[in-house]
């Protein structure tokens, strides 16, 4: 999972992470954190969305990888899809460190992610790349977001995880190539995108909606500052704000 | 790709590599063989073909894991499909490293390698087990076979990307808990072994005739000691009675 486009995406990336990291000090490390229940329920739901969205991400890139058009594109989307392996190997050793099942901790989540890849399968290699870069740079905002609120080690985890593996920049050079051989292909891709959004904000809502201390954490009711309903609307602008710049940088209207 | 079941086979193929190491001492470093045009083109069509049996068997594995029974199972074989990506990174890089373009050199394998998946499409979860264990088996046994009589730099190599990565027990053990739930289904399993070592013969066949610089190297017309016609054949004994081991360790008849 990653977010930044070119250069100029990554500097904003790092400077909003960065910002909001000031904003929002150390809260302890883990061992003292999770010694409220709440607030360790509400890291494993975290650990354990975050886990299954990097099997399933693996899953749909080696599934994409089967529609590249050369072998040197198949081989560049099944380096992203061992990443993301390896993104989930890291989450799973953590929550079984912690001494939760990470089978068990990702279940809950196994029915919207799959919900999500079934209602936005893409039809072809273009559609494949959208989703890679827009689907997991709108996951990788919504996690940093989350991160900086977090305790120390699971913060460094979370954003560790999220780090830029330089994939996006590969979509994204993919993706303007195709429109520039085609324009057509813009007009479809566009709606795309906007489909991949309502489809990603629909599924988070009824995660949200289904696993109490997550939304606990997302709205301030555990002990986790600033994250009442204002800032939780807050961050949904930020998100899709990034997402507007994310298409344009694209050459798609949002 | 991996060989080993237990213990003991595991044992039997390192005496069986030991051995053949020592009858075939060192013929030099890569700098020196490759110095000849024809030595060098058959490397660069093994380290091709084994390239592009990395990258397929990651592809075969990302798929299998789609039929896994549970979030374990999945895991395991997306682990697995990262490793055999690993490996293909190595060897990719090799080919770049000596001035040959990764893709290219793939490309004459593509065709064999993608008839026997395509010949060999697991039915089911068990059959892709087999397939996973029997199949990358057999690979490794001939990689082995033939990374023994090569430059030292390429020896290792090889025998670096074909060691053990522990999957190989994963299979044997699913195969075995399957089987002794369901004791029919060892006969279907025991054709499906035939069926896969058929394949692999008639598709290794094809290859070998189609690529003058690797059957060279094979039946000892390059500067390579001891791979005369003989030498196959006793090489082909070997892997076979391999494979007979191999499925009597899956309680199946070969």
């Amino acid at each position: 999972m990653e977010t930044p486009e070119a250069g100029k995406q990554d500097e904003t990336d790092e400077q909003t992470a960065g910002a909001a990291a000031e904003a929002y000090p150390s809260i302890g490390d883990w061992a003292q954190c999770s010694a409220d229940p709440q607030y360790r329920a509400a890291v494993v739901d975290l650990l354990g969305a975050l886990a299954y969205g990097e099997l399933s991400a693996f899953e749909r890139l080696a599934e994409d990888a089967k529609l590249a058009p050369s072998l040197e594109d198949k081989a560049a989307l099944a380096g992203m899809a061992a990443a993301e392996f390896g993104h989930y190997r890291v989450l799973s050793e953590r929550l079984a460190g912690i001494g939760e099942n990470p089978a068990e901790a990702m279940q809950p989540f196994a029915e919207a992610l799959e919900s999500f890849h079934r209602m936005t399968a893409p039809a072809d290699w273009e559609e494949g790349l959208v989703k890679a870069y827009v689907g997991d740079s709108i996951a990788a905002d919504f996690y940093r977001e989350v991160a900086v609120r977090l305790d120390d080690d699971t913060r460094e985890l979370v954003l560790g995880v999220m780090a830029d593996t330089g994939h996006a920049e590969f979509a994204v050079g993919k993706v303007r190539e195709a429109i520039a051989a085609d324009p057509r292909i813009g007009g479809r891709l566009a709606l795309w995108g906007r489909r991949l959004m309502g489809e990603a904000l629909s599924q988070a809502q009824r995660v949200v909606a289904e696993r109490d201390a997550l939304s606990n954490l997302l709205i301030g009711g555990t002990e986790v500052r600033g994250f009442d309903l204002v800032e939780v609307g807050k961050m949904f602008n930020r998100i899709t704000e990034a997402h507007t710049r994310r298409m344009a940088a694209l050459g798609l209207a949002s």
